[in-house]
């Protein structure tokens, strides 16, 4: 299925989540694309396109069961489970997300730590001692980890992400801000403020040059 | 110009700009669209098409002149200037990135800090002393702020917004895990390590079921 869906359909997957787990919580029943759309700032039509690449959800003037449709794309998303995941950097960034009770409440659990430092490896952050990376794969396979995030410096970035994908890990949340080279069957998502500011800039200067 | 161009084409951009940066790193004068396509895993063709909405870039058969194509770009986006920041949110996060080269490397320089926390005001950290919010129009009209960084907790996120929105501001990089209401002509790129997250689960859901 996942090859046939456009990557920015995918992409939208999770707020359509984060908008019906808010209508859950405000114990509404029913929605209607119209609703998500004032949302989420989308139009109707492109939120019934999106989903209808998923199967038919919703009744005709009805519209949407709002915890059925949140069980449906929680299953078709591979969220009705937990993830383990290892973090590769434990500076400051790496703690934030240690920190970051959110990870855990949506079912993602860093359950091991690593760096590449020696002055780290051995020191206790959050409940976990932080290991060395040649104890990477053991961790992977006897802890059953499925998810890669990396969060140390540009130059560490690409030795980090390949000791993440031979250890046969698929998925890669990457925080470096460089573009590294995964085989092509590895998934690899990267968060770097820089390149959000910049497509932010882009609007700004359009906005002053009508 | 901006209004005719896919955001998906946008968010793009600095893919492009970051692979350029680095080919004028590595010395090399021309490129093409096959050397980008590897580099970024995309097909050449897609890549030709995002830059057609720009103008003609290259010759047939010569590709792209790196530095010039480099140049181009940075004016489109708006990036041959610097940008004035202000961050709402002293929490770990928010130190991590005040403590972050590369936003200063890359022309992005947090000039006021603010938040929430009365304990946190007046405070300093990396040379800037925490204001209360209620400094905030002050500041962005004293300092030429033209960007907000939101990292406060979820529950603080829509009052921090609304604040910047109220300021004057037109485009906020959000960290809090929610989908804010702001009015149309707000750019708002929200950073959230859940939704990233669970677009990866997407992926490894269907490596496995096939």
């Amino acid at each position: 299925m996942a090859a046939s869906i456009p990557e920015v359909v995918v992409l939208r997957l999770p707020l359509y989540l984060r908008a019906l787990a808010l209508l859950e919580e405000e114990k509404k029943e029913m929605t209607s694309s119209q609703e998500l759309g004032e949302r989420l700032l989308m139009t109707p039509a492109q939120i019934r396109k999106d989903l209808s690449y998923f199967g038919k959800f919703g009744t005709q003037g009805k519209g949407y069961n709002v915890s059925q449709l949140l069980s449906e794309l929680r299953r078709i998303m591979g969220l009705e489970r937990e993830w383990a995941c290892a973090l590769i950097g434990v500076g400051r960034l790496g703690r934030a997300l240690l920190d970051y009770s959110g990870l855990d409440r949506q079912g993602f659990h860093i359950v091991a730590a690593f760096d590449i430092d020696p002055q780290q490896i051995g020191n206790m952050v959050r409940g976990l001692v932080i290991q060395g990376i040649s104890e990477l794969s053991a961790a992977v396979k006897g802890r059953d980890i499925n998810i890669g995030i990396v969060a140390v410096p540009p130059s560490q970035a690409q030795y980090a992400i390949d000791c993440l994908v031979g250890c046969g890990i698929k998925a890669i949340l990457n925080y470096a801000p460089v573009t590294p080279r995964v085989p092509r069957d590895i998934r690899i998502y990267g968060i770097d403020p820089v390149l959000a500011l910049q497509t932010l800039t882009f609007h700004l200067k359009n906005l002053s040059t009508p």
